[in-house]
């Protein structure tokens, strides 16, 4: 007798839990009425929009099923994320047979009024999406935006050493380049501080309505290539239920047994060598279990099932009576007692309490979440003894900052850092004094920094550090992806799903915050004069404020003691992202840190000590002075320019009355109606006033300021400059030059908004121009910047 | 005696000319003064900043040499894309070594003087950027964001069965997720109605400071991976130069050898097999031939040797001396005469004519370029005898336009459809019963449209649709990316590269215009309300709009007859970046052909049949008649929408007099200064009024249309709706309630702004708010709109 995993009786269990989990999948796409179909199916039992993805969905639940088993066998804390998270249906289904379902929804009861409720809720106004969206429990992916699911799991798995991610790859998602790269993710994962990914790639053979490339190379290509990856495949492939019931029970165990193996052997061994990790191919068919054929086209097995089969039963009377011999075919009265329960012999195979994959913790990472001990940022201050103080880079005084909290970090082991390959370059070198990169890819003798484990996470691919950041985030942990300001577009859409992500899950009462996504743009467009054009974007911050301004901050601290106190702030926050752009290179320093702390809590604020029309901080706008010009500026470049050209202003035109405001926190700037930080419009105009003339100097793209303020009293007089789009490699002031955000022509762009300065500002003007000329000159002959420029001072002249 | 593939004479030859190019990149790197050596360095020869990448320098002349050693053997035409672009030096080295540099810059000519100026030239202002820039000829890849190459180099030899592009993948660049997924493009690829893109996959070992994934993974984990991928992989090994040129000659002379079999074959044969492809892996030195070690610190085989070794003579006098050393390592006077000029027996190596890679003509498309043949799409019109009638959705009009560009194609074949997996869902099935997919995986019997040479490119991966097209392109053929409107976020970041690649091409005199990148975003948000949240997001427009007004373009078509008219324009267009927005379900439609051509022409107008202020179509602006309200908008849904709020307003308010604005190119609204098509401000004026209330509803955030406009006499009375990131899975019409874009909506925000409506306008807004309640109670009841939103006509009274 051939001995097999499953017994009969578990294979019969299996296949009945199995074909629940189908039935209600088919009910929910389906069904308005007659949840159990204790009467012949009629037409108006039909949901009037007939809208979800059935094709992915028995697969899902065969695996769903099967890990179960191993759960329960193995006491496993495991959870499910669905690649092709548009199978909502099947986590659906399976959360509501464990019960986790009805337990945060009681109105979802586990009886027939509540299955009816499930199926009608389905992809229906008012009810829940169709894919595995924020509002199932055990989801911490949507799977709407494809290429992200395995990043996502081996996020979740980081510093969680019990906890197995079962990661659900589908074939189309795996064509996306964010996916493909991720299977890379395993030179990083170290086995013994760290969970397990268990990839489950998914040939389900096509897409909306091409095959899949996966499905159609050799099987020989397909080992190799996993093989290549550092992987062990493990094939379960067929169509059979019963032949595919034992395959993958046994494949399940094998990976299991694996995955003990390796994680014992690495915590007996003395020295590390990357294992290779189990995976499983599971090819099955597309709409596995569904119509075979409708109107002479085949469906299970071919594209034509990637959504609903039979979409037009009111259309077609005929294909009612197909959809009920294919519920039926489930056989519901062999699975759900009259009263529309699962049978118990059924509800018996799933695991019970937290072990439940939709009770997991880890899933609701918010639960689990605690505060980051973090050491006092006044600590890491930078003497500022006066404004203009040559500082060392801002970004190099906050790594020290970073490297303690790693430090203060040891025993929660809750944070990482994030980046491409930057992090030295960033200016955050001083965190490898407490920690490496953790890489388990082989070591030279050459390499720095680099362990098993550690608190810094290095891939070339920027959609790697966001898919693991946000995974370890919405498992309840915390962290900074730091990125070049310009590649960080590269991730665009990422951050638009987890925004989405966040503005839903705000609104659900069982999904507890979650820590902020925090990115730091170090490398920025002013700096990258020496990587030219292609180096140069701003835009990151415009698209980020087109998402709900309940999620999205956005600050550009000018100097390092403002960017301590706004990076203290951002680890602190909860269910943002927060955008912090911040210079690396050597640059002045303006505020002492308490002066810093009070301008960064106001967010935006009159610097009295740069202006000379005798105001103070402005706490009380009822008795602001007068001014004739506001000089405004937002990032470390532009206020120093500001400040460069407000000191050319007061020389050469010492009666002008001129303000300067500095902006910290860009949502300040819009209305209060509109995001939760904006001004009040009094506040507004008690800063930029009610008529004169302002100049603002913008970090990114001037067109952001007038969208955030158009609706301000003074707004017809806010002149803005900002990146235009021109940029080479060339000397960093000549960067500003050939935007018009140099000093010269913010000076200028004042005297042009002044005709009261008559003579004396045309003659400035001039001077000014000159400049433009001499700068020019200069610098296309000895390749660098004028020494006025280069050793410019606040409160001196000419640099001197 | 072993048989060699190179002699002893041709090995040392091609060794001087490796050396040479070395020496010129290194000169580019440091010299300002002093090229040849011909005296000793002083501090005062080197530059005084010193920018650029050497790490991948040495590697990359070393490709060059050997690739023009089988160009010349095999009289190839091929073109060299540098994946690591950042090494600059090296493409710009060759391309001066073999004359192509001095043709297009006669100041930088083939002697000492010229010598000079393309030393000082480097990372210098005024001068040429560091990266694979588009200032160098024979480049079509600038390199500065990693990840592209290989889609690009595909994209370049589809349909050009004669071109090889010999592709340098950078061991960094293979990290990115793009880069990753590239390498399938070869299920994709006809043998022999295509050329041949041969990889070089180089593992220089480093990144910026980490060693790479690929090049710390065993032989055979390599080896399977790119077996695993469909290539044949050919190894090079080592760091003995003398040793390697044996090796790469070898593999070089293999993998020829390999691609003319397969290209033989392939045309022999009836039947279709995949074939294996070769490519190189060459594992070199990062820095080869570099500094071996400075102060102490190992620079060659480190990723020390990533930037500029030797980074302060000035600083560190001893440097001076080392710097000195390394380039007269190269012994120069071996290589150049004493005017400068490279030896003749070494100039012989060089490819000849258009044979050089930096003449290839397929490096600068423009030139290749021929206009598109295309149909009449007056042709393809739809009947529109009364305005509102129903349509089939307006792509589908399009999908019978673009089947028949592809048969007028058919000869020139110079057009291809790209997109992920949606052609047919996004209504252009049509184009099958001309083309199909071009697929060489295996095929099933029930595939569709699947075949090995066709039309339409499908892989799921917005990267690779993107690098395929910008690729082919780049090479001076025509194309059309259609694609989910939400997912084109996926390559913000690579229309940023191709908007700014772009913008400086078209200041290069000799670089000939290439046809514009067209996108077709027809499964737009306000039709994801089956898909939900995660496919809502219209803001690649705002993302577009940002990069330099003279490349970019936005249109957004309200009925099928004006998308023929903009599609039409834009295949004809050059060197833009066209959006175009468009429907792809049955929605109504407004202006017959005619019509349509004349406002898609003027880009905006007024609708006089649909306004009751007596205004034609607006030619003559000085004559225009007065209104009470302007009812503006962008785009398929609002415009309908805006149709059946005007509809509204005037049957209960028939005094009120209302002008009906409809905006195709958004780019109209910009001031003229701005944007090439922005309206005067006159013109402006006479469509929007100085100081009448102006309701806008807007396909995408509304906050757009204010950046646009907010210098407009009347921008303060602009009111606008767009999309607000509200959205779930739930009825069309519903999408537009949730965001306040809806009929109802839009009608009480023109009641709000005229107070002169009085007690009717009151009442009117109690019965449209008892309005959105009715609907709100219908569709979760019956989940469908309410039958007077679902057959609502203009013209009509509650859908009759």
């Amino acid at each position: 007798m051939q001995v097999t995993t499953l017994t009969a009786d578990q294979l019969d269990l299996m296949d009945r839990y199995w074909r629940a989990s189908n039935y209600l999948s088919v009910g929910q796409i389906y069904l308005h009425d007659n949840p159990l179909l204790t009467r012949p199916l009629v037409l108006e039992d039909i949901k009037k929009m007939l809208l979800g993805h059935w094709g992915t969905t028995p697969g899902q639940n065969f695996i769903y099923v099967h890990l179960n088993r191993i759960i329960k066998q193995h006491d496993l804390s495991m959870i499910y994320v669905s690649g092709p998270g548009h199978g909502g249906p099947a986590v659906v289904s399976h959360t509501y047979l464990e019960g986790t379902y009805s337990e945060i929804y009681p109105e979802i009861s586990q009886d027939t009024a509540g299955l009816q409720k499930l199926f009608q809720q389905f992809s229906f106004p008012g009810g829940i999406p169709s894919h595995a969206s924020p509002e199932c429990p055990g989801s911490i992916h949507e799977g709407g935006e494809l290429g992200y699911s395995l990043s996502h799991s081996f996020g979740a798995v980081f510093d969680n050493p019990e906890l197995i991610v079962a990661c659900v790859v589908g074939d189309g998602e795996a064509e996306t380049g964010p996916l493909a790269a991720a299977w890379h993710s395993n030179k990083f994962l170290n086995p013994v501080s760290d969970g397990v990914v268990l990839p489950i790639l998914h040939l389900n053979g096509y897409k909306i309505a091409n095959p899949t490339i996966l499905a159609r190379i050799s099987h020989e290509e397909l080992e190799q290539l996993f093989r290549g990856y550092g992987w062990n495949p493990i094939f379960v492939e067929g169509d059979d239920p019963k032949l595919m019931h034992e395959a993958m029970a046994t494949a399940l165990d094998t990976a299991v047994a694996e995955i003990k193996d390796i994680k014992l052997n690495a915590s007996r061994s003395d020295t590390f060598t990357r294992p290779r990790w189990p995976m499983i191919i599971l090819r099955s068919p597309k709409g596995w279990t569904g119509p075979k054929e409708v109107d002479g086209v085949p469906i299970e097995d071919t594209f034509h099932s990637h959504q609903v089969p039979l979409s037009h039963p009111a259309k077609h009377p005929e294909h009612l009576a197909l959809l009920e011999d294919w519920l039926r075919s489930y056989r519901p009265q062999e699975l759900f007692d009259s009263a529309g329960r699962l049978l118990p012999e059924l509800a018996a195979l799933a695991p019970e309490g937290k072990r439940r994959m939709g009770a997991n913790p880890h899933a609701n990472g918010g639960v689990l979440l605690e505060d980051l001990p973090l050491p006092d940022y006044r600590d890491y201050a930078c003497e500022v003894a006066t404004p203009g103080v040559q500082g060392i880079g801002d970004t190099h005084l906050l790594g020290p900052f970073l490297r303690d909290v790693v430090k203060l970090n040891e025993a929660l082991c809750n944070f990482r850092v994030f980046g491409p390959d930057e992090t030295i370059s960033n200016g955050l070198g001083a965190l490898f004094e407490m920690t490496e990169r953790q890489w388990t890819g082989t070591t030279q003798s050459n390499d720095e920094y680099l362990a098993p484990s550690g608190r810094v996470m290095e891939m070339l691919s920027e959609h790697q550090c966001q898919g693991w950041l946000e995974g370890y985030l919405l498992t309840g942990r915390h962290g900074l992806f730091n990125c070049y300001e310009a590649f960080i577009h590269i991730i665009d859409s990422m951050f638009n799903q987890h925004a989405k992500w966040l503005k839903i899950t705000a609104e659900i009462p069982w999904r507890a915050k979650i820590a902020s996504l925090n990115y730091l743009l170090a490398s920025h467009v002013w700096r990258q004069d020496h990587n030219g054009f292609s180096h140069q974007d701003p835009g990151f911050i415009d698209h980020v404020v087109n998402k709900k301004s309940e999620v999205v901050r956005v600050y550009l601290p000018p100097d390092a003691n403002c960017l301590l106190s706004v990076m203290d702030h951002c680890l602190r926050s909860r269910h943002y992202v927060n955008v912090v752009v911040a210079g690396k290179h050597p640059a002045p320093q303006w505020l002492d840190m308490d002066t810093a702390v009070k301008h960064c809590r106001a967010g935006i604020g009159i610097w009295p000590w740069a202006s000379n029309d005798e105001n103070g901080p402005l706490e009380d706008t009822d008795s602001i002075a007068e001014t004739d010009l506001v000089m405004a500026c937002s990032g470390d470049v532009p206020t120093l320019e500001t400040l460069a050209a407000v000191s050319i202003l007061r020389e050469h035109l010492p009666s002008l009355k001129i303000r300067v405001v500095n902006v910290v926190d860009l949502m300040k700037l819009q209305p209060e109606a509109e995001h939760p930080h904006g001004l009040s419009d009094d506040a507004f105009d008690a800063l930029f006033t009610q008529d004169k003339p302002v100049v603002f100097a913008f970090h990114a793209y001037p067109s952001l300021i007038h969208k955030l303020t158009y609706r301000r009293t003074n707004h017809h007089n806010i002149h803005v400059r900002g990146y235009k789009e021109e940029g080479t490699i060339t000397t960093p002031f000549d960067m500003t030059v050939l935007n018009d955000l140099d000093r010269f022509h913010l000076a200028i762009d004042a005297i042009d908004r002044l005709p009261q300065t008559g003579a004396e500002g045309a003659k400035l003007k001039q001077w000014l121009n000159d400049k433009l000329l001499e700068h020019r000159q200069y610098i296309t002959q000895y390749g660098e910047d004028m020494p006025e420029i280069r050793h410019w001072r606040w409160g001196s002249k000419d640099g001197e």
